[in-house]
This record gives C-alpha cells, structure tokens and sequence, in this order.
C-alpha cells in the first residue's frame, strides 16, 4: 500500500485554482517528499513541477536510481547543465508561460537567479503562498499509520531505556540508550535531538543532554520520538528518580492535570485557541501559569513541527484526521521541570493518543 | 579555550564595509553559531544583530539559559512579543537606520514581513550577499581542532564496526553499529545520514542503507563521519568481502590513484579548477572519467556542505587553514562502485589529511 501521490497533486493544484498554463516549482523538501514519495530529498536534490501541461520530479545523476524507486507515478527528469535554463525550455515547449514559487521558500537571490533564466524562454516568474502546509495538516491513513508506527516505537524504546537506567548514569549516556533502543526497534532514526534533562536541568525546557550524572531526588525530563518512513514521533514524559518531593508530586500533578484537559478537549470542530485556553485555565488555578513559558503544542508529521500551532486565540478550527501534540509544561529555574507530551490524532468527537507510555509520577531505579 | 567570536562578528562588519547606522541581520543557524557561540540553534530559536551601535543574540525564553551560557561575550536579548516589532525599536533607539538580511537566506515572504514592521520604526531593509560563507571557509585554530577530533573520531569508529563486520550483516546494521560506535566513543553524533552500499548498490552515489545483506563478493562503500562540536567529517571508504574481482581491483586503483593525485594538488595558492582537473586527467587516462558523475569535493566544517565548492575551471584560490574533501568515484551502475574521500586541511605547500584510515583495498571478513 503507498499513498496516491498524484491525487495530492491534483488536489494542490485544484486548492491553489492553478491556472492550466501555470507550474508550481516546489523546492522544500518535506513538500517534494509528500508530493512525490521521493525520499533522496534536500532541497538541493530534488524538487518538483506540479502543473496541468507538465509534471515532473527534478533530480540529479546521484539520485536517479533512488528516484526510480521512490516515485513510480510521476516522470523522473534528470536536467542537462545548467539544470535551470533546461528545465525552463522545457516548460515553455510544454507551454507553460508562468512558474510560481513559494514565497516562504523562495530566497531574494532564488528567486531573482530564477527570473533572469525564466525570461529568455518567456516564462514570467511570480512568488505566492503555497498551500502546502495547510493540505498537509490534513493526513491520510498511510500517514497515521507512520506516525502510529513512530509513537509506538517510542513507547517502546523508552521502556527498553528506563530498564537499563541506573542511578550515575549520564544524561548523554541515557540520550544514546534510548535513540539505540529506538533503532534497535525498527526505527529509521531519532525524530529529532532528544532532551534528557536530569535536575535542576529539567527548569530548562529546551536542554541538550550533557555528563550530568541522573542522581536520587532529580526529575528526569525526557523529550524524545522515533522517525518511521519520515513521520516524527513526539513524546514528553517527566520522571522521579527516587521517592519525590512534595514540590514535585505537586508540579507533576498539575501538568498531569492540564495535559489531560488538552487531551480531553481536542476533537474536530474547536479551535487552537479554545483548546489552549482550556489548558491554561487549569494551570492558572493553582498558580502556575507563570512557569509554563512555551507553546501548548503543533502540528506533527513529515516535519516535527508544522500546521497548526496553538496559540492563545488561535483561531485555526481543528479537523478529524490531523495530528497534534500536547505538551504543557511548569518550569521552575534552578529547581526542576515538568513536562508531559503526547502524539494525537484529532478524530470527530475525540482524540487518541499515539503515545501511551503511562503518564503519572512514575519513580525509577 | 573558546574562539573570539567577537573578533569574528568585527571581521564581518570590516569585510562587508558596513555603514556605522545599519546592523546585519544574521538568521542562517550555522552563521548565526559561528558569530556567537549558540548553539540552541535553529532558524527559529536564534538570530543575531551584528552592528556599530547595536548587537545582541536574539533568542526566547526557552533558550535564555543556553543562550548565556554558550555566549558570554555579547548580550542576550529575549524580545516581548511580537518580537520583531521589540527588536525594530530598540535598533531605532540604539540609531539604526538600515536593516540588512541574507539575499540567499531571507525568503521573499520573510523580507516582506520585515520591511512592514521596520517602516514603522523609520529603518529601511534591504537584502544583500553576505560574506559570511567565504569568511567561514578559513578556519581558524579551535575549528580545526574540532575537525580533528571529529576526524579522528571518525577513523576510530570506522575501526571499531569493522571488526564486528560479518558476512549476512545488513547495510542498515552496519550502519547502525558504525554510528553507535561514533557515539561510544564520544561523537556529538553523525554529521550525516551514513552511506553504507554493498555490491551493487556502492554504484549508487548517494544509497541509503537497505536490509540487503552485505555478501562476499560484494565492493563495500562506507561514506560517514562524525560530529564534534558542531563540526562535520566527511570519509568515504570502500572494500571488499573476501578476494576481490580483477574488475574491482581495476576501479579501486583507479579511484585510488586520482583520489591521491587530488590530495597532492592540494596547497595554499591552487585554483579549484586546477584541483579538479589534476584528479580528472587521471581518470581519463584510465578511461573512467564518465563513470566519476559528481563533484570531487567541497568545503567542510559547521555545515557538512560549504564553501568552497570544486568543479571544472573553478576560479577560486585555495588558502591555507581552509578545509576541503577530495572524494573522486567510480560508478558502473547494476555492478558496484568505488568512492575514497578524505577530510583535509590546506597548508602552504601541501594539505594535511584529517581522516587517515588506510585507503588500499582492503579485505573483510
């Protein structure tokens, strides 16, 4: 089973009302990936063309084999030298007379060089917004079935990590035995640099592991997530070396609580902003919405943050199908911090979590 | 010991001749870590303003911490909200009358947003070249200190996963291994996605690793490295399982033989073009000069791939302190192919070579 990419051409082209002599030249590579299938993807070695008159994915020598492979529905269109002005002449052979590029890609110099090239073949050059991360909110069930596969791996490759935790072992130590876990699981990598923050160091939200030995008495804040077939898992859970402190159990017990309310309050139809406000209500009763200093959460999928984002009034109306974390927190500098986060997957009268690792105060070694 | 990054963000505002009322507006991650030290950085979590009047790190509060204390030797500003129009007025009090942000980075969207907000604060915004990838290709003594360690760490994992190599062993395993073997013995991580490539999948330039068995018979391409302190190895080696094929003798000379002829060419006063063409008349010679499809090298350092690039007739002069990869291949798609590449250091009359693994055929298993 792979996804219908050409029916996500079509419908970026009927989203964007594409005129028939027109082409989007799509360069960011999680577009070119969702468009295409093409998993060779920087920005430098592949991009493609999506228009009515021509369609083609753009690449190089390097990757032509791994572009075969990858995209059997679209043309693999290996360019001769310079690469622009062949792509530009075939364009207007096919008749296209306007290319339109994404003007939050695009660069001043991009599309300046693009300009002088497309002139001499008398194809006019015009940057606009790119409906693309609006139509990847939505995810189709080859894409949840990713993302479920990379939470599940994380799932796991946490409990295979806290089994091997001991007390002195290093944040470093602890970061390296959860993403080999991962790995070790059928992961295709880390979704993104895991945050092991032992101590104090958990009061920082966004904190690279170092040779801080994990000790008794510290929180163990764990910020981590599988990659699978390029969808990124994101997982928060907070942790207790020990038996806890008051402070702790009562920190935890309110993230605990507003996390929930998130959870709870996340179905189609309400907005970013409703359920932001819902969390944060639950945080300002018992004094700590002072301590929670960053976003209550994104989108989630070919990138580990994309559309949407909440945000106090967030106006964006959430929809079945699209897939969002959770994550509130409540940092208290030089103490400790409490962080819990899950994958979701927006339905019509709920959500599910694609993370599971139970969420209380859960004490370890 | 720490680099000057003050004397760095002065050789920048010397090199670009900036007027005393503008301020560059630095947002490339790699830049803004070489200007400041921060390493927190994605596009998104930090900036830096490099002026006369005015320069400060722009960061939020879930990096303040970080922020200080990666960067000591300027300020941290964290913006009130919305940060952009925060920023606009304090360059207006400090007397900034000029904006200027990267042509190749700021996107045309981004430019735009920019100039609203700055109009309102009597600053004026326009993009520009910035020098900062020509000034970073001279590295200075801390750079190439990490590079070292980065190499280094690199030829010892290499070393370690080939002894726990075993015929049947998929490319992806011995991926895995290589990788966590970086990390065992201190990498901050991969610079890159490894290459591992047996039989004829070494033919592909750029081949993810696969579940295919590593075979005898099989060329084994291994293109990798290691992360140290922000900067990349770059290190192909390719071998073969048990005796190896008159046919694959015949290419891994070839290889071999350019590769070092590049490697000799290399010093301080040589044009790219002259490198290039140096390491392509010994593949002519052989008859392989159509099966070498890419680039013979590049810069290496904060970012995998940097300035200098080589290519044929390349006019830019090498310069001592620079550091370059010379990786020549041979590719005969469906049979296999070989790449040997080293990390090097360009020095007045000769190039020092970072990686040092030996680079005959060797046999494994």
């Amino acid at each position: 089973m792979a996804p219908d990419y050409a029916a996500r051409r079509r419908r970026l082209l009927e989203d964007m009302a594409t005129p028939e002599d027109s082409a989007l030249y799509v360069t960011n590579p999680v577009d070119v990936r969702w468009l295409t299938g093409f998993t060779g993807v920087t920005s430098q070695s592949g991009q493609v063309m999506v228009g009515s008159v021509a369609q083609f994915l753009i690449t190089d020598n390097r990757y032509t084999e791994r572009a075969r492979a990858d995209c059997p529905d679209i043309e693999v269109y290996i360019p001769a030298r310079p690469p622009m002005v062949s792509i530009m002449a075939r364009l207007a052979e096919a008749g296209v007379k306007h290319v339109l590029v994404d003007e939050s890609i695009a660069t001043v110099a991009g599309l300046r060089r693009l300009a002088e090239v497309s002139a001499g073949h008398g194809i006019a050059v015009d940057a606009m917004t790119f409906t693309l991360p609006t139509l990847r909110m939505d995810k189709d069930e080859y894409e949840i079935a990713a993302l479920r596969r990379a939470c599940e791996l994380s799932d796991a490759a946490l409990e295979v990590a806290l089994q091997r935790l001991h007390v002195g072992m290093s944040e470093k130590q602890f970061a390296f035995i959860l993403e080999s876990a991962m790995v070790e699981l059928g992961a295709d990598g880390r979704a993104f640099e895991s945050i092991v923050a032992a101590g104090p160091h958990s009061a920082i939200p966004h904190h690279s592991p170092t040779d801080r030995p994990i000790e008794r008495g510290d929180l163990l804040k764990i910020d981590f997530g599988a990659l699978a077939d390029g969808y990124h898992a994101d997982e928060t859970r907070t942790f207790v070396i020990g038996p806890p402190s008051p402070w702790q159990v009562e920190i935890h017990a309110a993230v605990a609580a507003a996390q929930k309310t998130g959870r709870d309050a996340l179905r189609a139809g309400v907005t970013l902003g409703e359920v932001d406000a819902a969390v944060r209500a639950v945080l300002a009763d018992v004094g700590y919405l002072d301590a929670f200093i960053h976003g209550l959460g994104h989108g989630v999928g070919l990138q580990i943050h994309e559309e949407p984002f909440f945000a106090p009034n967030g106006a964006g109306i959430l929809a079945a199908g699209q897939a969002v974390t959770i994550e509130p927190g409540v940092y208290l500098p030089g103490k400790g911090g409490v962080r819990i986060e899950d994958t979701l997957v927006v339905g019509t009268t709920d959500a599910e979590s694609l993370t599971t690792t139970p969420r209380e105060l859960r004490e370890l070694c």
